[in-house]
């Protein structure tokens, strides 16, 4: 797991709906932040094991700091299962308590827009913004905590 | 984790669809054989990372033998959530390939009726039925692998 | 996992020292009760990681039962290092409750006598025992809790 | 977990014999990189189920990168058990590739030299020294690889 070699800036969230948040959420407002962004589906196995209660222990640690924890669904199959009541259930279920907003769908593409955007592989991915908005890190499939937690702190200790 | 003390008639299931079979399953066709009777709901997490897990280990481990394992999605809650259409999602997922039967919601009734004849607390649940047909384990939660494999093999033991 | 074709007597226990019992051990004494015997080094990482603790665990489960786990401490390298004194420290730290016989060594032997009468190919290696005192399974390597589990309790049912 | 607030100079390490060097190593040696800590105990629980494959994770992944770990021996009870040569054969066992000291004992003390110098409460204990050889975390237990990554990160992107 290495950082990306040149920083661009993270693609907007594209997202018809949140879950976990007073309103619409935007990367903006989360300058200063080192941003973790986990995007997935609710019906995805590696998902649901792994990555996603990864997720909920960061956020555990990392409430009220310098770190946000962000969620994506980025539905791009089966779309009459993981519907936002279906998703709504699961985060219930769940006990996740982070921000997730769902990845808008253009009528006729199955691949929602930021997932296009991102250019995700597929799920789970993540991605780590820097304090200045800047994507970092991207990475498909689940990432082991020691690697991640490193990365994450690395971009902590920048100043903004 | 004992046998029950009274062994009685394992109640009928009743099923509004089947997923895994060629057609429509009943407990009689099963005479002969040890039943591991798995209740869960696709979006119950101690199902997802415990239970159902277990369940599909067990059916690569016993699969042609004489013990049969049968899954019952018995839906008492987010019913908007946990429908058909996602339930094949699920199960197309995470590859299980047991039999396992929709269980049957009377109009009106948050509980479906299998669920109901056989008084499961909630998800997940795990009833063991002997080769007679009888009930001899009932269990709600997470069955540790070990405390389970005893019992089955008690009951494998059994002569029909 | 199959039981055995050919159940012959199980070899008797050729034990310097026991730990955890009140004196020798010898396996007419346990006539009657399913034996599980644990042949383990207390260095050998995959009996350490797995197999010590499942025994432990399934102390736990059938403690005054009629089933009898039984250590046996079977070491056939790093002579030096598992003495009996770091073989106390160990069971002590970890809290093993079960007897625990040493294996038994020849002068100059590197193999001790009861691993040699079994022909165990490492450690960890388990033997399952029925009431009648005969072998009934034997394996090399870790073996599965829902695997071990159905076996046990078939040799459970079986009548004295 | 934070790091502390006041950084002191992380004591030296008073080791009687390395293992995995080509000769006896000092932290000045290592000045420039951060320096991962493990204090353990061959025989402890937690050291041996959690904290040790922790730290040959960490070496895995850090190997020839500006974080090195260094184990450390700690050896305050069962001290006929847990002997140079007791320890040999764990770490060939346990394929353990990263530097390992063993802390050396004052004649008539049961605590060893670093051990005191550090004030560790127990094994596992962790400490972070900086790439100036200061002291940054100090823990005792099994630290979540989610927490030490980060903290590790963090002082990684430290500039000497």
């Amino acid at each position: 797991m290495r950082m990306l070699e040149t920083a661009t800036p993270a693609p907007p969230l594209e997202v018809s709906e949140w879950l976990n948040t007073k309103g619409p959420l935007a990367l903006p407002d989360l300058a200063g932040k080192v941003v973790v962004l986990h995007a997935f589906q609710m019906l995805c196995p590696a998902c649901v094991q792994l990555a996603t209660p990864q997720m909920q222990k960061l956020q555990a640690m990392v409430e009220g700091s310098e770190v946000a924890v962000v969620g994506l669904h980025t539905v791009f199959e089966h779309h009459a299962a993981m519907t936002p009541v279906a998703l709504k259930a699961f985060v219930h279920e769940n006990r996740l308590s982070f921000p997730i907003g769902i990845d808008r769908h253009d009528d006729g593409d199955a691949i929602p827009l930021t997932m296009r955007a991102y250019g995700f592989e597929g799920t789970p991915s993540v991605v780590l913004i820097d304090r200045q908005g800047r994507m970092r890190f991207q990475g498909f499939g689940h990432q082991p905590d020691l690697a991640l937690g490193v990365l994450i702190g690395s971009l902590v200790a920048e100043t903004a």
